[in-house]
This record gives structure tokens, C-alpha cells and sequence, in this order.
């Protein structure tokens, strides 16, 4: 059994290698190759704490991933991270672990990162070009390295945080990316300009009104998923032309969907599948006056896809061994 | 991260350092200190194969504990063993990883061993010294080897096996004990003529026939739990005077009682949790003419508790960490 820490990790280029696998992995869902368990829930009563575990296969992989993801909401005022994480990849040829992956979560975050890079390239328009990122934490950093990683197009990114301290703080951690960037502090302005809006807060409040979104805009929906969670007004969910998920379940349950879903504006149907887009299967913006929202919840398929990126960029499972990456 | 290997655990004297810990695991679930979610369930389609995911917590501990169990059911014409596994414990306090437990099934092995032994003299009469083992398998010699390092009455064991190769093959295995043992290939003669059995086969066919069990005897059923397992036949679970189980919805889903239970002839009512008899809330035997039968199908917290065990001993957890150690 091989344990790869999150250095090993870092040192990876995983926002390019592995977009692909991510791509494949929404796929997975909508064709039929995917074996997605509910996700495990372990609270800590007392511990003010509690643990997600995720896990899944991916039909003729070569592995499947458990992920063990954990909430520790005291850990900041211990002068540690709230939350963490690691994954063990299993043969599917064996059972043997083939890696214990230590990455604390990182990998979970990148290919988070990856997802809504890719959700949001698949459904903005044509001609869009000026990127507004709401949250100014660790995703909102990723989400502008997994775009810039993936898009070709002169990009324009706007970063809003509720200081302008933090969002300076973004585009200091990003200076090696020579981007077009700025900060801003007013998230009605942030949200006018935007052709595309990637939303990564904790918020449990709406942040964005309906009223600042014009037509034609796209907006991804990365923020912590929990029961409540809320970063977009419920008349601008029921307001979209098009609604996209990355499983209808969990975005309903728990995701951004869930307020407008509760208040019986919005309805399963509406919501058409992220992998269905990207195989081609269902339609996804079809004008450039289309309002989109995509709403990311995480599914274990991105696990074992960046899970199998690592080990065939670590040279731990033969090309031979896999039919999907 | 630590990761300690199945040659390190097996080092351990688990056999005798767990008990404590794993008496205690059953007493958790019935005083209302476990939590236990579903059991996670990833089958494998396409590869007949499939994986258990078991996590729990004992609440004040200062770890929890996610296992990966799988089952390759090819695997032996590749000349592996078909099952497999590893635990991942967690801290409680901040959700680091403590340490992975590489041990392969090992620490299932054991505790599941350890369990069977202490439900078996919990529940047999204060007179038993004859104890018939069905089953020549790893748990046969494990409930032996257990029963061997927690009782001190001088036991008198019979092996049966569908073969007197493979019974013999067991007694030249525990050697090292100095026991009274006999192998046997006549089940009805080994169930007549012992106070005690210890069932261990993955049979899903009744083995041991109603009329050969005698007043007084008692009976752990260890077999493996799967849809359709059973190693008694119905008459006899109707027939006993006390049923004992470890969680009585798995138990009577999938455990030995679950063909009673499907048969309507047995209600969960009648089944005791073996936690509350260890406890002293619920009465075990009642009589020496008592036939009792306890079905154990395995709960997180032995898992907890014999991860628990190891890092203690290993010196990685300190005492003052742990409540119920």
C-alpha cells in the first residue's frame, strides 16, 4: 500500500491533466457506467464535528475511491483547518488498496475546481468574456485557475469579497497567472458586468438578486453545499431560461436548487443533467439570451476520476488497466 | 499518517488486550453511546464483487473508525484471498487521519472472533466445558484461539469439518494452545454431545437439524451474513428459549435469524441485544434447560474498539484521550 501526502499531490498539474477524467465523470452518470451509493453520514454528537463519506465506481475502472471528508467546525479556533479529507483507492481487479491518497482534502477541492470550470465552459455564451467570482476562499481561488488552465479566451476576472482585503488577497495568491483581474467590494456592479458568475461562499442567505442578472448570463453555483444553503435569490432560479445539475438528488436536497425547490417554484424537470450536456445527449444554453445556473454538489465519480488521475500520472495503474481515462 | 501493517497487528496480543474494549462495543449500542449509520454497500457489477463501507462512533472517543471491507469472489482462482480490507481511524478531536490499519481483514478476524467468544460465555451454562465448532475455516480457529484466552474453565473442543483433512487441519493449526481438541465429521454426534457450539460456515442451507440440540445447550451463529445465510434450521431458532443478537435489524435482515424471521416464526420482539445482557439491563439465560442462541453479525463499534485498542497500544493515542478504554 502506497501513501501519496498532499505535496506529492500539489506538485501534480492536475487542473490540466486531469479535466478530461472530471469531463468523463459527469458522463458517467447520465450513460449508465456509474454506481453512486447515497452518501454516508457520520455526525460526532458533542464534537460540534462530522464526516461525509463518499464513494462509487465507475463500471470497468480500474479502481473505485472511498472518500473520507470531514467537518471539524472547532478546528479554526485551534488554529486548524475546519475541514479535511483523504481517499483510498481500491483495485477493481483485486480489492487490493492500491493508494492511500493524504491529500486533506485537496484533491477534493481541485477537482470541485475542475467541475465548475467545466460546467461553466460548457453553458456561458459564445462571446463571454468577463468572469465574476462571489467568495474570495479557496475555491474562488481554484475556480479561476481551473478556467484559466482550461479557456483559451482573453479572460477577464472580477473578484468580490466582503473586504476588498480579501479580495486583494486572491489576486496577490494568483499574480503568477498574469490575468486580467480585479477586486471589488459591490456585488450588485460585479454581478451587472458579468457575462459568467462563479458563485464559491458559504452563504445560507441569498447574495444575488434577480434583478442584477441581465439576459444571457451564466451562473455556476460552487458555494458549501448543507441544508439551507442559498447564494442565489429563489425568483432568479425560477426566473432562469435553463437549470443544470450535477445529480438532481443532491442539488434538490441540499444544493443551491433546494430553497426554489422547498417553495415549489422549481420542479425536477426543470433540471437537465450537467453529463447529458456534455455527452451531448440534452441541450444546454440554446440562445445568448438565456439565463443558465448550473448547481454543483459533488459527486463521487470526480473522486475517482482525479483519484485515477494521480495514479497513471504516478506511473500506479497501467494504461492497460483502464477504459476510461 | 501512520500506516501499520498486518504482520505489525498481528504481533499485538489482540486476542486478550481487545476484549474489554469490545465487550464494551456491544454495551455502546445499547446505552445509546453508538452511533451506527447503514452500512455503505458499493457493489462491483461486472466484476462479481462488491465492498462493505462500516463507520460508526462511540460517542466521547477519541477516534472513529471508516472500514473498507470487499469481497473478490474470483480472487481465489488468482489465488488471493477472496476477502479483504483496511480501517482508517479518525481523530474525534480534529478529524486527522491517526492512522490507517493496513491489516488486510486481520482486525475483522480478530474482533470478530472476540465477539463470538464473549457472546458465547455470556450465554452458555455456568457447567459448559464441551464446545463444538462447526466450520474448519480462519474463524473456527479464531473463536477457539479466543475462547481458549478468555476463559479459564477447561474446555473440550470438537472441530467438525465437511472433511476430517480439514478438521485435523485445525487442530494442527492451534497446537501451540495445549487444548483438548478432537476433530469430527459426524455434525449430529458434535452437537449431541456439546454444551456449547460456535457455527462458522457461509452455508445458506440449515446444517444443524432441531432434534440434535438438547435443553441446555447454547449457540453462537458466527457464519457469514449474507442474504439467505443460515447454518440452523428454522424449528430450532422458533424452538429456543432465548435469542440473542448484536443489532437485531441486521440480524433479522440478513443475519442467522433472518429465515426465522422471513418464516414469521420468530418477531425482532423476542431478540435480546447481547449488549444489554453484557450490561446487566436484560437477563441472558434464565436456566439451565435454556437453549439460547445468539446471532452476531458484526457492528461498527467492534471495529472502534478494536482500532482503539491497537493505537493505545501502539502509543499512539493517549490515555487521557479516552473515555471508555
Amino acid at each position: 500500500m502506497i501513501v501519496i501526502d498532499r505535496e506529492r499531490l500539489a506538485e501534480l498539474r492536475l487542473l490540466t491533466l486531469a479535466a478530461p477524467a472530471i469531463r468523463d465523470a459527469y458522463i458517467a452518470v447520465t450513460d449508465g457506467r456509474a454506481n453512486l451509493p447515497p452518501v454516508g453520514y457520520l455526525p460526532l454528537p458533542g464534537r460540534n464535528a462530522d464526516c461525509h463519506i463518499k464513494y462509487g465506481y465507475i463500471e470497468g475502472d480500474p479502481i473505485f475511491v472511498v472518500k473520507i471528508a470531514s467537518g471539524f467546525y472547532d478546528n479554526p479556533a485551534k488554529g486548524l483547518p475546519s475541514s479535511t479529507g483523504m481517499m483510498v483507492a481500491v483495485s477493481s481487479e483485486t480489492g487490493d488498496v492500491v493508494a492511500v491518497l493524504d491529500d486533506k482534502g485537496l484533491l477534493t477541492d481541485l477537482r470541485t475546481g475542475l467541475g465548475g470550470a467545466i460546467a461553466t465552459m460548457a453553458l456561458w455564451r459564445k462571446d463571454a468574456c468577463s468572469i465574476g467570482i462571489v467568495g474570495a476562499g479557496t475555491q474562488a481561488r481554484i475556480q479561476i485557475r481551473a478556467l484559466a488552465s482550461l479557456s483559451d479566451r482573453p479572460l477577464r476576472f472580477t473578484v468580490w469579497g466582503r473586504s476588498m482585503e480579501k479580495a486583494n488577497a486572491v489576486l496577490t495568491d494568483l499574480t503568477d497567472l498574469d490575468l486580467s483581474m480585479e477586486a471589488a467590494t459591490d456585488l450588485e456592479t460585479l454581478c451587472r458586468q458579468s457575462d459568467a458568475i462563479v458563485t464559491t461562499t458559504p452563504s445560507k442567505e441569498p447574495l444575488i438578486r434577480s434583478e442584477w442578472i441581465g439576459p444571457g448570463t451564466h451562473i455556476t453555483a460552487m458555494g458549501a453545499d448543507a441544508p439551507g444553503k442559498q447564494e442565489l435569490e429563489t425568483a432568479l432560479v425560477a426566473r432562469a431560461d435553463r437549470l443544470f445539475v450535477d445529480l438532481a438528488e443532491q442539488c434538490l436536497d441540499h444544493g443551491e436548487f433546494s430553497a426554489a425547490s422547498r417553495a415549489v417554484v422549481i420542479q425536477e424537470e426543470r433540471c437537465v443533467a450537467l453529463g447529458a450536456v456534455l455527452s451531448g445527449a440534452a441541450e444546454g444554453r440554446r440562445s445568448d439570451n438565456d439565463i443558465t445556473i448550473a448547481d454543483l454538489t459533488g459527486i463521487a465519480t470526480q473522486d475517482i476520476a482525479i483519484a485515477r488521475t494521480v495514479l497513471y500520472e504516478l506511473g500506479l495503474l497501467g494504461r492497460s488497466q483502464g477504459t476510461t481515462a
